[in-house]
């Protein structure tokens, strides 16, 4: 006889929190991406700056777009193993999977969103004391690093329950 | 009957990493608050920059001192578990105040580390342009972070192994 199926409570919640976190990464992409401010420096001259001109924003966009592959490759799992009761990854192996990756990944964001706000704060701080007027700029990558700062979080609670879900995988060999 | 003693060989490594991640955070600091530097601006003038004249390296700082603490705290209870066999939290507390702790240290080490690299990256590029010869300051700050990057990886490590300990806390409920 077939073993009862696992209370799918913890996982519609799992499932919620990688739907959340994806829009979260989503939304701090679009924000980081669209993130280019011309300034006026004088009469004929004018300063454009671009979201990648700053180097730390392109690790926070590698970390976004990290975060978002693989929360679509987790929430995909999610889908499959709510409609199938089954796990995609069978045996200890999802477990395994799911707790190293959801470590790794919250890794990955916390540190984006870090380089994003160390480097920003500086720089910031940089242009104002030579009375440049980025404000725009950066309270954009302000609000793109908050983004992936929410992200992080949800990465970081589904790291704690996938390491919560270890003793099944334990138990089960 | 009191039950055996638990192996005392992960409990050995587990010692030898908290060590070995304090011994790196305290070269990430000595690193660190030494990291002053004068540079000529001209026949009279020179300009003197001290490490928290970044804000990022601030932050650095700190999560370089929580670790530091955090460690201490932790080196303690593994000589105290291997001096008597016992652990000083007794019951589930101990599991849970490890798996929890060593997460969000590792995570402080890794924003900490994310940011001393995003703003020395972007700083040390903005100070080549503008053909000031900053190298030896944002170089040590390179190195601080280095040195915080490896006790992030222990402070990983460690924070797996208290992952994997959780199930002796589920089995002994």
């Amino acid at each position: 006889m077939a073993p009862p199926p696992p209370s799918t409570t913890p996982q519609v919640i799992t499932l919620v929190l990688k739907v959340f976190m994806f829009a979260l990464l989503l939304a701090s992409l679009i924000v980081l991406v669209t993130d280019t401010t011309t300034v006026p420096l004088d009469v004929i001259f004018e300063l454009k700056v671009h979201f990648d001109d700053v180097y730390a924003y392109r690790y926070v966009l590698a970390s976004i777009i990290i975060g978002l592959v693989y929360s679509l490759l987790q929430t995909a799992f999610s889908l499959y193993h709510l409609a199938t009761g089954n796990r995609l990854i069978s045996g200890d192996g999802g477990f395994v999977f799911d707790f190293y990756g959801d470590k790794v990944l919250s890794y990955v964001m916390a540190t984006g969103c870090a380089a994003g706000f160390g480097a920003t704060k500086d720089l910031k701080a940089l242009a104002d004391a030579r009375k440049l007027d980025f404000d725009d700029y950066f309270n954009k990558a302000y609000a793109s690093a908050s983004l992936l700062l929410l992200a992080f979080l949800c990465a970081a609670v589904l790291s704690v329950f996938s390491s919560y879900a270890l003793p099944k995988m334990v138990n089960e060999s």
